[in-house]
């Protein structure tokens, strides 16, 4: 909090002393997103790779100098963050990769990275003495939202869309969220959500708007690279949907880097869906985005009108990363490959990044010889749903064991009993 | 691993040497549970809080010196333990409670406690050279074993009665268990998977049947021991289907107490439902148990017929604890407040506790000025359906402002506004 200086806006580069009180630039209004910005010098002389090791802290807020908020509230928030880095057991030889760890973020108390966005997010809202938080989202932004504000005391207004799934609205009225059905779609809610911020002052957790839910994210990057002992991985995969989560892995690596604690900034490799693909396609032609349908399986990146384009495509290009597409079938395939292979269940936007990486292998984007961190960004039980087509696969039996033994000998699957 | 000594019957109080190469009693059959026995003189020699405060490990593994497995594969497991213990906000004051402590086991990696006991149920097959795990059940000792094993490339089969939910087999599918539906109620699934156990010499992981389950799960009480300094709750509660995580508690507390790390042993209070209260009855009727339905919503303690019963029924009786049970209704609702106030979101048998708590609050059980702690056992996400009769409280907005204004005005939902 103590080294935060500037605000600078991703579109005009205009820089505003902190702290402001605005989201975003006052020239550019609602797309000029702002980057936070730290007094790195200051920083380099505080913090070093020992004062980090020494913290006892095992939570995001371990990297307390390195965010824009106070510390007054964070022992009494969920615990987010310090999610495990698996070390790949079988997927490494699989796809004959020298190194390959995953971050589990679904072990976030709500179940997504965005956790790391909403802790943010609510002890800046106590910061600035307000208790209301409001978002528009029907996912893990959501969620997080009120799951986090809730250990807090503050108060949530979610605002949905009238065909939001009924299993993501239990998880808001759970933690006692005010829930806003909006007639009509997403765009509708969040226009909604919008003019109610306005005229009631609720603090805004709208994703991209708000340049602190990016600093949020960027824990994720430190952690990996703690967890690394300070050597960065070659790549890092993420799967992308408005672009605030490969933002924050590109700021938390880039600010490492800057304060000379690591060598290099991994390159990013961006996964989107086929039928959901605004920053792949943008990438590709060489052009901005264009608002597109959200055609996927992966509904928590099925964003079709990404609200923080400059930071995501910036976080690829500036790595020498790339953008990949991949299909419901790999990203379904994907979600039974991870867990099967690794223990590790994840939603289908979080195991998109695993097709996604076997897809860039393949294309010879990303080369057998490197080291590749693939960040699962939430937990599959966010959506059971999408193993439903492979239930059908499942056997009955009438509870002889007689017709067990044929079934196993015949398929061998006896293999390791005694 | 060590440091075991002896299996002791907890029916004939036999004792046998380790290792020993059977599950239950000889002498006794399948109902003579064993427990597992330690050499405590040698652990207070090896174990001091200083030790234990020195170890670098936040995972269960933190306590191998007291768990029945060697240390070789702990480094390859999933994370599990280690929870969060978080200090209550809001209910402690509203519960009149002089301290109380939620344990959040909802963020253990497959969503619930269970992974403590299916993390040393792996580890244990390794050890004795077995690559196939079998047990049946269709709840959250499935989807622990089905994860953790997956992690450490264990096969797994399960046997789930025909009536088994969809969503619960998803978690399964995902992790690539081998799934045996078998025609008939969890009784014939039961009866087969012990066939078939007995036939092709796989791993049993059946809960109460093994005793290093409840030795996994014993590692709860050591982290809320340590968590709170080594000074134990006056109270602890938890709810109970088969009896084994009770137990488990009960084991973890009484250890320390024998080690010299703590002065006292907690009493618990076990929590049924009022649809499926076997101990609960058994124990007001100074009797044993008998067989009843399983009828509740809370599913993962809608155990009938409980295969542990000397050790949960000790487990309260030793510790001057109580039973109660509690109904639906209030479990439903105690979903809802340990959500809405503490931003836990727990399952309805994970709830169940908090609905228990409240209930020996007001019979005057527990006193107001008394330390308690409550172990919430199962993550909320495992069972959105739970929710789904309060979504009907959502109230559609046709997307104007004034509307809303209008709502939140009557409704005095402004507070906290700038």
């Amino acid at each position: 909090m103590d080294y935060v200086t500037h605000y600078k806006c991703t579109l005009c580069q205009r820089s505003y002393e902190a702290p402001v009180d605005f989201y975003t630039c006052p020239s550019c209004g609602e797309t000029g997103i702002l980057d936070v910005l730290y007094d790195l010098d200051k920083l380099k002389l505080d913090l070093s790779r020992d004062t980090l090791a020494a913290r006892g802290d095992f939570s995001m807020w371990r990297y307390a100098p390195l965010l824009p908020v106070k510390e007054t509230h964070m022992k009494d928030t969920l615990r987010v963050g310090w999610t495990p880095l698996y070390a790949s057991k079988r997927l490494k030889d699989t796809m004959n990769l020298k190194r390959f760890h995953i971050k589990d973020e679904g072990m976030n108390p709500t179940g997504s990275l965005k956790d790391r966005a909403s802790a943010v997010a609510v002890l800046k809202a106590l910061e600035v003495g307000n208790t209301t938080i409001a978002c528009s989202s029907t996912g893990n932004a959501a969620s997080s939202l009120a799951g986090n504000a809730a250990r807090l005391g503050v108060k949530t207004v979610i605002f949905v869309p009238s065909r939001a799934p009924k299993g993501k609205l239990s998880q808001l009225i759970a933690f006692g969220a005010r829930v806003v059905r909006v007639e009509g779609d997403y765009k509708a809610a969040y226009n909604l959500s919008k003019a109610a911020i306005g005229h009631f002052g609720w603090y805004n957790r709208n994703a991209a708007i708000n340049a602190h839910m990016v600093e949020g994210k960027k824990t994720v990057a430190f952690e990996i690279v703690e967890q690394l002992d300070f050597h960065p991985p070659d790549w890092v995969v993420v799967s992308v949907g408005d672009g605030c989560t490969i933002a924050g892995v590109h700021k938390g690596f880039k600010e490492l880097e800057a304060l000379g604690l690591t060598k290099k900034t991994p390159r990013l490799l961006g996964v989107q869906s086929v039928g959901c693909a605004p920053f792949f396609e943008a990438a590709k032609e060489g052009r901005g985005l264009r608002e597109t349908n959200g055609d996927t399986i992966a509904d928590s990146i099925a964003v079709g009108i990404p609200r923080n384009p400059v930071k995501a495509l910036r976080a690829v290009k500036e790595t020498s990363g790339e953008w990949v597409t991949v299909t419901d079938e790999a990203i379904l395939e994907a979600v039974r490959t991870l867990g099967k292979e690794e223990g590790v269940f994840a939603e289908p936007a979080a195991a998109a990044s695993l097709a996604g990486l076997e897809k860039a292998l393949r294309e010879g984007i990303i080369g057998k010889d490197e080291h590749v961190v693939l960040v699962s960004t939430g937990n599959g039980l966010k959506d059971t749903l999408s193993m439903k087509a492979s239930l059908g696969r499942i056997k009955n039996f009438q509870g002889g064991l007689e017709e067990l033994i044929e079934y196993f000998d015949k398929d061998h699957h006896k293999g390791g009993t005694k």
